[in-house]
């Protein structure tokens, strides 16, 4: 390394009083709260270092694209101005929008997700620029949007309708985190999601249930219908459900296979009762990154009292999401599941397709890009970093690779414990150093990165 | 017949007085309100007709056993004294326990269930000691309970330890109607049931939805279990369910063809999307009556509200009635679900016995104390009577024909509006005078019935 920590120290002090400026701002999209002040903010900590800041509309709040540098190499950031609600308040043990530390840590809403992120970036930049006159030697295109914990309801189209001003090398992006070993973890994709809800209904009102006898019963019809979807493996029956899943390649096999096995200890922590065929280390990170799921997350009908009653409902609901593997898409997804229903009898079951739909992600381990990010992590913390060839969450990085054909890695300043999205969101104060470290040495790598 | 109804009118009145003076009484068993204070009455309007009454304490409320009468022929009749609560008090158009005339029906709690039927068949019983010079021609035996709103906790012990002391000919149960084309209606028997809860549980918490990938989901393991206990024509697919059953005789199989069929219109007035297999007619009160049914009268787990929440819940249950028919047992029906979901790999679901638990009940149609009861209703209304040889509800009917060996037939005063257990009960008065007119004639044919 050039050089070592210490010497990041003034550009680290500088990032800590952003992120507390930042913090400061109530920017919750899911209620509205200081969207645009805070994408003001954002703008004059950018323009301070010499980015000018394109500002666009967005359904919620705007979006910024940034740029600033010259180089033989292009570097596009996505990051999100906006967090998640504080509610419940009574739980957070200092005031979620004052950056506070306690023990190594600074909490606050936004400390990790997205703000931490963000400003660490720019403390980077800040020191790559000290460090060369004043000047980037490398291009940097900064996409920031505030609609990120809303589902970000703008940014394929914005991403599709701006393609060219968000050409890169490759795309570094919002989150990333350390995991309780102190190794630095790293996405090179995000599942796609298209959630659902099934609905089923047998007569206008509840009836005694002695009439089972004659008329059906929708919790059995919407029972059998989830009981067709998948088998016990977890394997999806739904017929051409597997025609789109892009086959792993042999990179990928290989990084779930080095992914170090935590399995044990996520059953421990959760009390899990066992894992679907006893999946450990390689199948179950597989299976985690690479394969596709069905998961049933309500399912409502009828009596839910003490003891029992004896009524037919009249009807029920189940709901449902999928997660998406390349190059599966939501819509065929969804026509696959209203064919089958229809093809086992179960047509009266109505199938709508709610908000949430994101596009599966995942880029090439083989591609420089990652293996530079990679490479950078190791060097930097010292230890092997994780590398999943995807998350098993998903989130919006479809349109970087769809639209702008760029390679993305996830990386960067969690923590295992870092809280984002409930009370008592924080970071490590030692994880948003080396993430500085991390980001300032990735960035001179890249700006010298050969063909 | 000997009397024309208006003979009767002083016995008719006589029972008007005696309904008032019941409904006065708030007999509610579920909340223990004036139970010893309703048994009292009831002991008194007895001995005032020469009953004697032997009074038993029962779990919630005494027991009463009343006999009087001399003769080759002995009934037993079965009524109970308790009621459903009033609430909700604000649809009430009169006071709940005020018994009230509007337009040809008679208001209040009791009314119908089961204090009117008690009334009629004791105004009837005076009017055949009148005729009798003061002395019945038959010998009755009654059991008047105070808990069957509350599933008749002493009952089936009841009835086994003092099986000599009902001995009889004959069954009159405490219930029955007139249908909305006005026949009587009457039941042979009553299903049994069983009532469970099944519940699954894969983890100590809810988890990320994500992890569905590697993480077993309750409520898909719950549907699983659902869809594997019947079919799409209702049958039930339990290993063994079916080798209980009772095949109908060719007496039940020729009453079911002889009901009028009012699917369509109960199909009408429920907005019923259609019935299983699309029976009417024979089939469907076959099924009604014969078959026993599996119920989901509840399934809950994860989330309920709008739109999705990504998680994977860690538990969910559904809450199953089993409608039985003879000779099946509520014990052996949870010990073969237990075996069955075991056999399928779902031992993990828990299986709880809720607390509705009654054996079924039928009597054999050709009984010669059924017959007249049939032919009776058929003299006394001038129509076709209706019978079920059983009703697709259940009740405590099993004890006497198990313990006692009576056949059992229930008919009475209730009318399809009568709102039984809900506000605004009632019966209609015409139905009250007729059904004291239907009492007193079948305790006159019975007293004289040839072996």
């Amino acid at each position: 390394m050039n050089n070592p920590i210490t010497e990041l120290d003034p550009f680290i002090a500088q990032g800590r009083r952003d992120l507390e400026e930042l913090v400061r701002l109530e920017s919750v999209s899911a209620q509205g709260r200081m969207l645009p002040e805070t994408a003001d903010a954002v703008t004059r900590l950018l323009e301070a270092e010499g980015f000018t800041v394109r500002r666009y509309p967005g359904q919620v709040a705007p979006v910024l694209v940034a740029e600033a540098g010259e180089g033989p190499r292009t570097l596009l950031i996505y990051n999100h101005y906006d967090v998640q609600p504080e509610a419940p308040l009574e739980l957070w043990e200092s005031p979620p929008f004052e950056l506070t530390e306690r023990e190594g840590r600074l909490f606050g809403r936004g400390a990790s997700d997205d703000k931490g992120e963000f400003v660490s970036r720019l403390a980077a930049l800040r020191a790559l620029r000290a460090e060369n006159g004043g000047r980037l030697p490398l291009r940097v295109r900064w996409l920031i949007e505030g609609e990120e914990e809303v589902g970000s309801p703008s940014l394929a189209d914005f991403v599709r309708d701006h393609a060219e001003e968000l050409r890169a090398d490759g795309c570094w992006w919002e989150f990333g985190a350390i995991d309780p070993a102190g190794r630095p973890v790293l996405y090179a994709g995000l599942k796609g999601i298209v959630c659902v809800e099934l609905r089923c209904r047998v007569a206008d009102s509840d009836l005694h249930s002695a009439n089972g006898a004659v008329v059906d019963n929708p919790l059995y019809r919407l029972s059998k219908a989830i009981a067709s979807l998948r088998d016990d493996a977890g394997r999806i029956t739904i017929p051409g459900f597997y025609d789109d899943v892009r086959a792993p390649s042999q990179a990928d096999l290989e990084a779930v296979a080095r992914i170090p096995d935590e399995s044990a200890a996520m059953r421990e922590a959760y009390g899990i009762r066992g894992f679907l065929e006893n999946a450990s280390g390689a199948e179950y990170y597989r299976r985690s990154a690479l394969e596709p799921v069905l998961n049933v997350n309500g399912l409502h009908g009828g009596y839910d009292g003490p003891g029992s009653k004896t009524v037919l409902p009249a009807w029920g609901f189940a709901k449902l999401d999928f997660r998406l593997v390349p190059d599966q898409s939501p819509g065929q997804v969804v026509a696959l599941l209203r064919a089958h229903l229809k093809n086992i009898g179960l047509g009266d079951i109505e199938v709508l397709e709610l908000e949430t739909h994101e596009h599966p992600a995942r880029s090439d381990l083989t591609h420089p890009f990652v293996r530079l990010a990679a490479q950078t992590a190791r060097d930097v913390y010292g230890v092997e970093p994780v590398l999943h060839p995807s998350s098993g969450g998903s989130g919006p990085m479809h349109p970087f690779l769809e639209y702008v054909g760029l390679p993305v890695i996830a990386m960067g300043i969690g923590n295992h414990a870092g809280r984002a999205h409930a009370p008592n969101e924080n970071i490590r104060v030692q994880d948003f150093e080396r993430g500085v470290a991390f980001a300032l040495e990735f960035f001179r790598r890249l700006a010298r990165l050969e063909d």
